[in-house]
């Protein structure tokens, strides 16, 4: 039961280091959702408060990494923008 | 505090919503990585069955959604791949 939590967390916070390698390797983030991103890393932090006060490993290690990963997808986002 | 881990599971699911309207819109997800999506369901799917078996109503409604949005996306990723 708690293996299944953690293979979850472990799968939904590794999923975005394909798209970090991507947007790296192509010079391209148009089609990646600006909102989607300001809104997940505002979840995401949120979560990480909440693993924090609650004392949650998993939740702080998980959250802790996939801010991680969105704060460098957000920047690539800016860095790659193109003026359309 | 519970309110705290609402917020966050409401913020990491909407996040989507602007990434399926933006593809929808522009018929383009080329810059939007399968391997990230691919992941990401699969994950949402296990903290979708792990809900369900620790009967955690907020983790199921919100891995119900994100499930729904990611798979959507998915979707939109073929429907709009364009042969390069």
């Amino acid at each position: 039961m708690e293996t299944l939590g953690y293979v979850a967390g472990i799968l939904t916070t590794i999923a975005f280091v394909p798209q970090v390698i991507q947007i790296y390797k192509t010079k391209s983030a148009k089609d990646v959702s600006l909102a989607m991103f300001l809104l997940f890393t505002a979840g995401v932090v949120m979560w990480l408060v909440y693993g924090i006060k609650s004392n949650a490993f998993p939740v702080i290690a998980a959250n802790a990494i996939t801010l991680l990963l969105s704060l460098v997808i957000l920047f690539f986002k800016f860095k790659y923008r193109k003026t359309v």
